[in-house]
């Protein structure tokens, strides 16, 4: 029996991406969808591209219209999630795609965010240690942010072995949709095709305390992470270079080793052929994540890269496969690990 | 039950186009995958992105690893479809995604391709008037070109209501996928990105007789077509902009019943609300097809836009739509009528 | 003696290409520049490839910190331009690169802008015939639009010659940059990179009545024009794809001929090699002009083709190449034919 | 009194450039154009942007017909240079910009490369400590590697300041003309839009020791480098995102003045104000480099970040600025600093 999903937030980036995989859902049917400064347009004007979607009317964000949903997907501004899942009741899987439930430590969140603390929720990268069992059964999942849903993924295993000194260096090159559908100057088409520009730079980026508290939890103890985020010149996708100081002992094969290890189970992790990098475009709409390592011996550097979709695995696939854990669906269900390329 | 396919030429872009689809198609089982001069290699090195394939390794294309497969896909350079499919015996559907079997004029083909007339399949675009029907029951398809869909289904409305002269401008922009995998200077990222161009100026470009054929069928007479192809900076899609003197007497609001009449069934093809126009992204990766037609009054010209995906509904996405009528599954079987955007 | 120069608008695209070539320009020295929304601000976090003059801080645009120069480029929206030339007094060059003054029938003029028309200056196209006269000595230029700078340069030559029918029809794609730098959601990188869209469809767009006046004019008498311009996935570059129905006795040779007299002694307009075809890739940056001519006898029309930087030639080299005519500079001077690709 | 250049490897991307910046070089005349497998076709078939020398013809690469030349630059397949250069005689300026002779250890060539070392010329990144006066009066120059010159440039001011520890990681993403004019299948259009992907990863790319050289002499000590480049979606440019561990006692002013006082005096090199970041972009065909650097506190990290054009800066425009030193040219001369963007 199909459960009802509704998405607030349907004319943003997040929002839609959440609805493509949702129609794509055997178990889900799409209910109410809201967007606040669009309500009252209908998605195909705002989403062309959700061609089943055409006719449907944005209403409002409002507890009422979100009501009667077994799921519902947020795609707020961050600082809106707490009211209203507040409001929706403890039964309703509330599946938060913004950064409001992601951090354990208040300090953390006042620091970057420069606001109250509004709790924790499980957190839905199932592939870390943990992770699945914090989602099963779950009616509340903070979906990682893009950023971190990469990084954790390329250094975990290093870290969970023991192989990684406690400080990671990362360079993320990112698709400009992760920057979000708000209109600014440097956004525009004009600004970014043919130009790579890093933001962010020396530590101030919002996902850099999620990396640290994810690396730190596989690393059993306080990993410090230099983050640098760079926009790339195409519309999804993350490129994830992180590198660690390797510990004494380690060689290419115990690092392999770790690797195979902690992602033989994964149906979405690619651990790629030793000789294959990670590319971006081979992961375009799919909830597929690829993952190499190498031990640059010369350096001393163990060098782990990741590549997602920002929207798919680093969003709203990431929140569908929680989702499917949580109200016990196959966890594949709905998803692909096709990408769609070239 | 499912069936069983085979694709000949698995290492290029139509090919690896016919596996992401098939790959999501409930009733069809992955069968041999050849590709001549990769023959011997992992898909997974070649389709980075057809992760569920990635351990497949790629077979020569000869008559016995094709042999008893219920369809063979045919991505092969234009010349070698014949063999291959004399071969297969009767029985095998087969699809060619090649040039050889769409023109039925001999002439045109020896004009454009040099080299003796192969003959004539059933013709994979089911829109087109009789489209469907000569699909039906056929063990043989000829896959359209991707511009002539484009083209075909953004004018033939038009000159099956009787609305246009016999004359037909296009211009139309296709990503680099249209031109192939294999390496050439002018197809290099450095060339190609942050650039326009034409190519195939003056009426030579192959898929201009089958463009006439199609529009000449619909119109009931021999329709001259301009058609000037270029290259556009994206890897995927087609923008075909169309256009054709208006008949005395045609209006706005004729025109725009005419093509609401044409399309009021089909479940690929969008006629957009009015105002608003067709835009690749919105159907990249996907099946569907989004048009829209407009009567410039003062040039007293009808204006018909359509964009598709080059390799989904302009080659693989129509092969298999076409294949599932052929075999009497549903039409849309795994199609999808969602573009991967932004 | 050099001649000082003010920039009205200085924040944007054409702005912005006026300043780039003005520093290049050994004859002038540059004075003032204005930006309304941005007065106050450095020049440097708005334009930051314009080293040189990364200190400059824009003023506001009034008559008073315009006075005193010898030339006042105004990138200013549509309708602004007449207030401030007037102030300027008779004796200052003011070279309008908007759209203000460019069309002679003020009822085109109010048809597409819907406002009353402000006059109509010295055309600033000197490869038109009688272009240059018209220029010489002049203290005022309107400044061509891009699309009609791409399209009668691509054009006229056939009509010049009485070749053509009086019917174009006209496809052309611009990069974004012709879409300007105020933020719009579809012209974000996300929307645009990978996609190709038409837009003012139908003979709306606001360019169409300026082909019309340079093309009748060539021609000797009234040319429709069907004009449908494509937003393209590039910053700068326009393609131009134009066609007309041939008229009797029309050969390639003749077509050829007529093309090579009418640039013949063109410092910017490359009339190409028969075989290659325009690429906006080739003039990115660049004042030069790419045209191509071909004739297509199955369909009966001429195919003229044009490849320009819609922000250089297009805009703000046309501008400086204009001035350099009115001021009795060569032609030339401080202008490139080079372009900078890959 | 103009000098004569001959350019070998006319045809590639690098000779290309050299011969964009040399058109505009008001001491430098060009002469012969050298190019193997294009030698007798014309230029304008192979580069058709440099307008001015579309009917130049390309020669073989022989010591007869580069004689008779005040300048020759070589842009050749590494391991050519040193015969060609043999020939010239010790009179001619040479101009390497392969790596032949940029490395002084001879086991750190033979490593990387594979074969005999050739020797060390005067290197040619004036900016570095010494630099300038290595190549005054020079007749032969080695032209850095494009990512040994973004790199250096980015982080040699904090190690000749001793702020920094002797371990460096840079993450750099190049444009594809880094890569080359040859056609191979992953540089296609199709393959790279859309995509980020890294290569060479774990210390195997050929630029490592150039930048392990240059480093290592501005600390005084062995630097390790940890360099992964990537391949981004743009036809030119380099970010390079570097960073070291911070000796105790730095902070954000004293790092500052670090990089102040090292481009105090430098034409090129643009320390960008406080708050802005380096964007590919705005150096576009420009000779200059933005760099900008932070003081991560909480991992103790100096993140400095460059960008550069590939081609301008990291080739051919290093080449020139070197060329200027050695003849006793202004160091600016035929140079720009103004990027072409958007």
């Amino acid at each position: 029996m199909a459960v009802r999903a509704a998405v607030a937030g349907a004319s943003g980036y997040a929002g839609g991406e959440a609805l493509r995989l949702l129609l794509a859902h055997p178990e889900v049917e799409i209910g109410v969808l809201t967007g606040n400064s669009n309500a009252g347009q209908k998605l195909g004007a705002l989403q062309p591209h959700l061609l089943p979607l055409a006719d449907r009317v944005l209403a409002e964000t409002t507890p009422e219209v979100l009501a009667g949903h077994d799921v519902v997907f947020l795609a707020l501004p961050h600082g809106q999630s707490a009211a209203v899942a507040e409001q929706l009741g403890p039964d309703v899987l509330v599946v938060d795609m913004g950064a409001d439930f992601r951090l354990k430590d208040p300090a953390d969140w006042e620091k970057f965010y420069g606001s109250p603390h509004a709790g924790t929720w499980p957190y839905g990268l199932p592939e870390l240690p943990g992770g699945r069992a914090a989602l099963e059964g779950s009616k509340r999942i903070a979906v990682p942010g893009c950023y971190p849903t990469a990084v954790s993924l390329a250094l975990f295993p290093a870290y969970a072995a023991g192989l990684a000194e406690a400080e990671a260096v990362v360079v993320a090159a990112s698709g400009t949709s992760g920057a979000g559908k708000a209109p600014k100057p440097h956004l525009l088409g004009s600004e970014v095709m043919g130009s790579m520009s890093p933001y962010g730079v020396g530590g101030g980026h919002r996902h850099t305390p999620e990396m640290i508290q994810n690396l730190s939890a596989a690393a059993g103890e306080r990993v410090t992470v230099s983050f640098t985020p760079t926009l790339a010149p195409m519309p999804r996708g993350i490129l994830a270079t992180c590198s660690a100081s390797a510990k004494e002992g380690v060689t290419a094969e115990s690092l392999r080793a770790a690797y195979e290890k902690a992602f033989a189970d994964e149906p979405f992790v690619h651990l790629l052929p030793e000789g294959q990098w990670p590319a971006t475009a081979s992961v375009h709409g799919s909830n597929a994540v690829q993952v190499q390592v190498a031990y640059d011996e010369a350096a001393g550097r163990i060098i782990a890269i990741s590549a997602i979709d920002n929207l798919t695995k680093g969003t709203a696939g990431g929140a569908v496969q929680s989702m499917n854990i949580a109200l016990g669906f196959p966890e594949e269900l709905g998803l692909s690990t096709i990408g769609v390329a070239p």
